[in-house]
């Protein structure tokens, strides 16, 4: 019952075969056939059993990899375990979903339609962009966002997928596994969900909403060690609203020109920020710092769907240099970027749309924002904080002078069941017992769904937590 | 000189403050504060000196990640070397580029333009899809693709930024860091970038340039072990242009039944096979191996920038089941996928792109590459292998009769420089000594190179490389 297996090593007969292995491949330059063209084959020489060459499996076993395990969107793991059954009585009202296109009001300027329009018919965009996009296209961003104080060139823009990408290939360029990334907290869920994927840790800090969400400095300095591979700020703030003043960036950069830390600064509410109010981008107000700017076509054109992204690359003194530059084109290799025909139509949307319509979004947004925070101001238990960018409006729930619920998630699932209204529980956002509301719903929806979340709260809190749980017993 | 630095433990002071670290955060339930939430501050009592955080760093040293690094497209690689520097006295022609829309003889159907248009007018398609794609899109791949041996349904779609995302998704969700996969030698490049972006290894297994590119079954099992996470077949293939026959791709599946190895099936070529020929879509020939089919609208429908791809999952006796599904899903969550736009009019373009417009494109492919395979194959020193579909046809060099040259890269530099022809050396597909010919180009400019091609190999040829390098001596 014996059998012999024998490795035997055979050239390859193939006239160009070669069982080249994990990459080791003749990347130089091989004359002919290589002497080292091995075939791996098993001969068995007993008569009753049959060769087995090295298998993998006797049964099917596919599970996902640890990546695909890993890769975790916050939003999602935690709306999807809500019981989100909404009052048969009264119509739904979303207030979570940061589109702002879902509701009709809010279209995107003729122009923006009409290039789109245009590139299609010129029938120029149908082929292979540069992986880092077109260059018109690029010296169109580059031109549009280009500055004495943080000049830009279209070697300097690289068009993504979508801000999304641009935000990860930033993290993915300056970061390796076991490095940290310092972002902010409450923030955009994104930056954990790429970085928690490729083994990048994240350390959270704190925006004070005392203060306007403005950054708490001393916290984010205590984050900072050998490690830390970049900072990332939010400017306009998802979730927050918020808007940094000069003088708050200052201190920021301030703080990374120190520890030598590199920004990714994501901007993609970059200039949606209400009439009265001043939008700095971060790299016009540093000399030393180099910054990574992501933004795109999707809030300020409110076009989300049309993944149209970029990177700024802001270098200072050649710390990025060629090195960081040539990775992110490394990167941005693998998929490609975004849409040709969004990429053809790119200048034009740059350079036709008229600058009422960025005036007409900010007004209602303010406008809307103000309904809000008025409203909700005088509901007992409620705590908003006014934005001045953006699109969402923070509200603070004082969780302890409402001791039915045991948190955000609990109290924003409530009112739905009750009162058909869906705020954002902001533990999505890794910061708990507040509600993220969208400010791009009709006057009149805001107006319906404030009356009911004061409904809702008059009808649950109790003035004195211990008092009503005296009274309960 | 001494100055003392404490560290304080102190309550945040912010109402909802809280220090969390590398995503421990809150995902539960905290009611109020959380007693944990501490900051750390540095505290100098010294007069002279001041507090000093733990640095990063003293100066500015910013490196690019390894994955960075690692991400590297071997066409960019060896292309960006050479010396490609045309003769200035004949224009140039460049067989080299896999786009089938740059010289504008193969523009793609009218309907397809419309159905664009028609999305953009629509104003429906502007907001956010669903990370995975709209639901309705989706059922327009699924019929599209579904059949009685494979059946589809919308669940098993998902939408794609490109069919270069489907396949960077499906090696990401089968394969973790130190895995291996098997990939086609000759084959596309991309498999193996995105495989070593990861720390995935690949395994080249051997196509038989004397049996179409057939795969040599025998060399693929013996590459098989316990580490192997999924085979990858391109079919019909980029770069070989082989279509195979139904009976070779049961003998693969038989592998892969045997060994228990799902099957990556890169079909974003598939029906686009010669007249005369038969596609084979694998999933319609096995009712046990688990197959991810990967695919878009870039070659058939002729629009590679539109960056429109898909996965098909041919899930077999559920072992991919949930698990793969949900992972697909969760990656797709980080950049989302597709343009809204082309998802937007993906079922009309699906439904209304008239056959004749299929048909044109796969005869004018095939006359081509007749006329090519017909001049080459009497060209002394060249072997051509007429392909039956795909854009590409290979023709090896035999490098003993061109002793003026080291190997394909030389080779076709040198005919750059001579003849202002540019074809792919395919060292880039990890095989030396061919080069490949992209057949979209119109056929005058095809005979032309032919042309070019013969006067050069004439006039480097020599019959016998010992004896002319004995009259070199």
């Amino acid at each position: 019952m014996t059998s012999k297996s024998y490795v035997v090593q055979m050239n390859a007969n193939g006239l160009h075969g070669h069982g080249v292995v994990n990459g080791k491949a003749a990347g130089g330059a091989p004359r002919g056939r290589q002497g080292n063209d091995v075939h791996q084959v098993s001969v068995n020489t007993g008569p009753h059993h049959a060769a087995k060459a090295r298998s993998r499996r006797q049964r099917w076993d596919v599970r996902p990899s640890e990546m695909a395990v890993k890769t975790r969107n916050p939003i999602r793991a935690i709306v999807d375990g809500m019981k989100l059954t909404p009052n048969p009585e009264k119509a739904m009202i979303a207030l979570s979903i940061g589109d702002p296109t879902v509701f009709g009001n809010l279209p995107t300027d003729d122009s923006v339609h009409q290039a789109l329009k245009q590139a299609v018919e010129s029938q120029r965009y149908n082929g292979y962009a540069p992986s880092i996009g077109y260059q018109k296209s690029r010296e169109a961003v580059a031109n549009f966002y280009n500055s004495p104080l943080a000049p830009l060139e279209a070697k300097d823009v690289v068009l993504t997928s979508g801000c999304s990408q641009a935000i990860e290939l930033c993290i993915n360029v300056l970061s390796n596994p076991g490095d940290n990334i310092l972002i902010p907290c409450p923030g955009f869920s994104l930056y954990k969900t790429i970085a928690v994927a490729v083994g990048v840790n994240v350390k959270l800090y704190n925006l004070l909403p005392k203060q306007s969400w403005e950054v708490d400095l001393e916290h984010l300095e205590s984050l900072i060690d050998e490690k830390t591979s970049c900072l990332v700020l939010t400017n306009p703030s998802n979730p927050c609203g918020s808007v940094y003043s000069k003088e708050h960036l200052q201190g920021i950069l301030k703080l990374a020109s120190k520890h030598c830390l590199p920004i990714l600064a994501d901007e993609i509410y970059g200039d949606m920020v209400f009439p009265g109010c001043t939008f700095h981008s971060l790299a016009t107000l540093s000399s030393d710092v180099p910054i990574l700017s992501c933004g795109g076509l999707a809030k300020r054109w409110l076009v989300p769907g049309w993944r149209m992204g970029w990177i700024l690359i802001h270098d200072r003194n050649n710390v990025f240099g060629s090195e960081i530059r040539q990775g992110l084109v490394k990167l941005t290799q693998v998929i490609l970027g975004a849409c040709t025909l969004v990429q053809g139509a790119l200048e034009s949307i740059l350079l036709n749309t008229p600058q009422h319509f960025y005036h007409s979004t900010t007004s209602f947004l303010k406008a809307n924002s103000e309904i809000c925070f008025k409203e909700l101001s005088t509901v007992p238990g409620l705590t908003p904080v006014m934005p001045s960018g953006a699109m969402y409006i923070m509200v603070g729930i004082d969780i302890d002078h409402f001791p039915g619920f045991e948190n955000d998630v609990d109290f924003t699932e409530r009112m739905v069941m009750e009162q058909s209204v869906f705020c954002l529980p902001t533990t999505v956002f890794d910061y708990p017992n507040y509600f993220r509301i969208v400010v791009t719903v009709p006057e009149e929806m805001m107006l319906e769904a404030c009356a009911r979340i004061r409904q809702f709260c008059q009808h649950h809190y109790r003035p004195h937590s211990q008092d009503s749980s005296e009274l309960d017993q």
